[in-house]
């Protein structure tokens, strides 16, 4: 098959020799900002053959680079060859490094085209504070225009999150964002991204892989009604009729241009200029009052309710049953001799998660790599490349299922038989580093970026590291990668967004040794209230995942006594929220599995 | 005796009044930006009757107040009583939260006056934006003028520092200077921090408590000669020979604004608008270009040299045997059942250190705080107000000594008799957290924020904290308290300054309980290469303080086995140091303390 790339490349040139056009950007993006894109949006893909979730194209007439971070260098190299589009190197992943070599490439007058429908607000200023002297024009999508086969855009139904999981009613999640709204002075508020939207309308859909979110906006008056820009197909006439019950109207996902053209004077419009495309902004009338501000309701979902985790405790259980039976299987096939694959760990629990009553699907797309397969953070197994297991070494499986009432994401690693020393020891001292974090107590106030270290400093004191953040929100039924809290390390100029009871953290350390093998664990855990002492409240966390790990891997003479008592007590909590679920075969291997050290 | 400050509040308030100025700010600052201050220049101090080391103070035409942050609300909340100043009490310490205050005090049109020798430009600048509509008027000193009585400026000699303690050559800092001057664009470098002069000059003075350094600012040309402008009586005429012979003129102190305004249109002036004061900057020419960065002798001075660690560890050995002869002497009079009081340790101590070759004075006054006076960080024992020690309970102390080859700083807590079960523990989780920091490697590139979590985790296990931060850059026979690096939580907006082979911190965490006893342990370390490993540099601290911890205080089981092996090979370290300094009872006390757990 011959590279379809050149070609692709060569026409973009030609149009953008026609429009006079010095250098086209083509960001990883679409109009919601979304961190995984409908294929509709995929044209950083469709011109570079680089498929990762996370890079940036620039053409120039005679250059073109594709930027990318660590995780995707060996990826890129392989599927850009060919192509005529070198591969950039991040030094620090997500960083707008290319803009810099933009600044070297491009002179005083020249013209820089990127669609406005996939940059935000803030990054085309910054392209135009970085580029300064350079012409930006950001209404000529100059790939959208060559892209002949361009997928169309999603057409899935949107379906009403039903009440008993989404806990708070749509009107009470409406009537608590416009007391915000009112707060900072604004009439209207403009919401692109879908999970905000999701999470406000009670609605789910399914337009991109994973994340049980639907295209739209949502325009929202303080005093009045609010309308979704949605795909009229998407909803069914019972549930129109339900929104507009809750003052809700209905226009067409295109209309949201002309519906922002008719504010006025007196308007103030509250949107997130991080979290609004240029194209949609470029709607908005000169004389209209801009307050600008964080969404309310990305606060607002990320701290869960009591019901919400109830209902997520619950799925965990049913998660942790269903892994429990899939690891089982898994390992008897092996004992049995049978071949099993990559592949086939996906499927098994794809089997085992299906069965469980509220499944809805994957939240994101499983990786199951053996021995140095593992070492790849983002490894996917494919049909075409994929290893076969073998009774020896580690397999990582990072996996997680959406759920009605929540969503889940665990790693785990399991011995498959004989394991090195080194195997050992380093998926020891990466459960320190979780043990180290789960433990902690710390005070209100405290942010992600202050505990980093906790989970760092045993491998740290083995000069170990590992290149990607410790956690992230993670959502209810929804995305399950969420802000606005983080556990990374403090970078300079970052956010600090205070821990606060109810949030939900994944806590996974890990460890890659490119060609030997890769550890990481994988737990959800939610902020609780810990004590309140002469110096203050303080909070911890509560692990939330409920599955054994694979002691077998473990060298437990690395352990204190501390963290031996934590392992103990983890493996005690789930053996009693998983046995009411498990019988005979599977149950023995629960009891097996969480027996004391 | 009737309180002063009243009648110099209706003097000050007079002389607004005759100047149409509607409020005086006055902050805690000379025209270097001092941390601590000559008493000419303790306006703050002479106007409010509060002597602490931070503190703001605003006089309006009514309402005066005072803000300071919680380590002194209690002494303020003393010397403030009838003054008709008011406490403000920060939330945030070091925070402009007065400026708050202000804006909404004042109206448009309003003025604002504050000395130009005691405000930093970019402090200036804040104050302009924050307060937009008022006139800041820098131009007036209304506390200068009314303070009859105030003390003439320090006049203490200029000596050299010896070069075999200087190690590095005056000629060689400023040729490094002047390389990064040349990096930088500038033709001229002006510079007003006194520890930056003293360092690049080899230089030391007394004209401020504690700190060795003099009165100077300095202009450094890029090519050409220096000037350091300093009050000509205080260097004898071999040492300005010596300067002259290294290319450095004297000027007289006052001459640096003439010095500036001769500067031209050709001039590029490198300067730290955050380190040089109005009064200062006001008397550059407009048509001069001014080059913003920090002054590149902060990020040398910082990374000390392997010939300043010799002597460094030199010094350590002297003032840890010092300490151990004074422990030994303290214990010996308790036992005897002589009268000893919290000044009784200054004394010995004193006496002691003051024995030592190359001892010069103390790096800060004593705190010696006995039971709940070890609960305020910054006590004092004063011949008014002090504690005799009896042989029971916990006694801090925190003391330091400038020598020639370095700067020492240590706090211990030694247990006098018996001791509660609460001392112990408390004791031996702060100890924790100093062996957790302390033993710490960590990956080049993390900077003090990233790794602060370290030292609070295990007091926050107890639902414990401590308000201060955990460590800071030391000077080398210079201030105490030295930039730029820090170890303290992450702060919005706050640099991140990565650790560097040959920085040197104090660690230091602690523990208060108002009224009853407060817990700090206080050693210096150095940060030192560990590891080059497939994932990169690794760093670690090398602890530099020696002397013994009272183990009395602790309670061993408590700390875990990598805990006791840190303190045993500690304690090793220090009897291997200290016993060829030590002889008799002194080396018996040694032995005995330095013993494994």
């Amino acid at each position: 098959m011959n590279n379809p790339i050149p070609t692709r490349l060569a026409a973009l040139r030609a149009a953008m020799k026609q429009h006079g056009v010095a250098a086209v950007l083509v960001p990883s993006a679409d109009p919601h900002l979304s961190e995984y894109l409908p294929a509709h949006w995929s044209a950083r893909e469709w011109l570079s053959g680089f498929d990762g979730s996370a890079g940036t194209l620039i053409v120039g007439r005679e250059q073109a680079g594709l930027w990318t971070d660590s995780r995707y260098f060996a990826q890129a190299e392989q599927q850009l060859a060919g192509s005529g589009i070198a591969l950039m190197k991040l030094r620090v992943p997500h960083t707008p490094e290319h803009l810099e070599w933009l600044r070297q490439q491009l002179h005083e007058g020249d013209v820089l085209a990127v669609a406005g429908d996939s940059v935000a607000l803030t990054a085309q200023h910054r392209i135009e504070h970085t580029l300064a002297g350079v012409s930006v024009r950001t209404d000529l999508d100059l790939p959208g225009m060559i892209w002949s086969d361009r997928p169309a855009l999603p057409q899935a139904p949107v379906v009403e999150h039903e009440p008993r999981y989404a806990c708070i009613a749509r009107a009470d999640k409406f009537a608590r964002l416009r007391k915000a709204m009112r707060k900072l002075g604004a009439t209207h508020h403009l919401l692109s991204s879908l999970d905000d939207i999701a999470w406000l309308t009670n609605l789910r859909g399914s337009d991109v892989e994973c994340n049980p979110v639907f295209l739209a906006h949502l325009l929202v008056q303080a005093e009045g009604r609010a309308t979704l820009f949605v795909s009229r197909g998407k909803l069914d006439d019972v549930l129109v009729a339900a929104l507009a019950a809750d003052g809700i109207g209905i226009a067409d996902y295109a209309a949201i241009t002309s519906a922002l053209q008719e504010l006025g004077a007196n308007d103030h419009l509250l949107l997130d200029s991080g979290r609004v495309v240029s194209a949609i902004a470029a709607g908005i009338p000169q004389d209209v009052t801009r307050i600008e501000a964080a969404n309310p309701s990305t606060a607002f979902k990320a701290v869960k309710s009591a019901a919400e985790l109830e209902h997520i405790r619950d799925v965990m259980r049913r998660d942790g049953a269903a892994l429990v039976r899939g690891f089982r299987r898994l390992e008897q096939r092996l004992a049995a001799g049978m071949t099993v694959t990559e592949l086939d760990v996906d499927t098994l629990l794809h089997e085992e998660r299906s069965a469980q009553p509220g499944w809805v699907g994957e939240s994101f797309a499983t990786i199951a790599g053996y021995q140095a397969n593992g070492a790849l953070p983002h490894y996917r197994a494919t049909p075409e490349a994929h290893s076969t297991l073998q009774a020896k070494g580690l397999l990582l499986i990072d996996s997680g299922g959406q759920y009605l009432g929540g969503t889940t994401d665990i790693t785990r690693v399991l011995a498959l038989g004989e394991t090195t020393a080194e195997q050992r020891r380093d998926a020891t001292l990466v459960l320190k580093g979780m043990i180290g974090l789960s433990r902690a107590r710390f005070p209100k106030g405290a942010s992600g970026p202050q505990l980093d270290a906790l989970a760092r400093a045993p491998l740290w004191a083995a000069g170990m590291d590992y290149g990607h953040g410790t956690g992230h929100g993670v959502g209810y039924f929804l995305n399950v990668h969420e802000g606005p809290q983080s556990i990374r390390p403090p970078v300079a100029g970052g956010a600090l967004v205070a821990l606060e009871p109810g949030m939900i953290s994944w806590i996974e350390p890990g460890l890659y040794k490119p060609g030997r093998h890769g550890i990481r664990h994988e737990n959800l855990a939610v902020v609780i209230e810990a004590d309140r002492t002469e110096f203050g409240e303080f909070l911890a966390f509560e692990t939330l995942t409920m599955c054994p790990f694979d002691r077998r891997a473990f060298e437990p003479n690395l352990l204190n006594p501390e963290e031996r008592a934590w392992l103990d007590d983890y493996h005690a909590n789930v053996r009693a929220a998983l046995s009411p679920l498990l019988a005979d075969a599977d149950l023995e291997w629960l009891n097996r599995h969480c027996a004391p050290l």
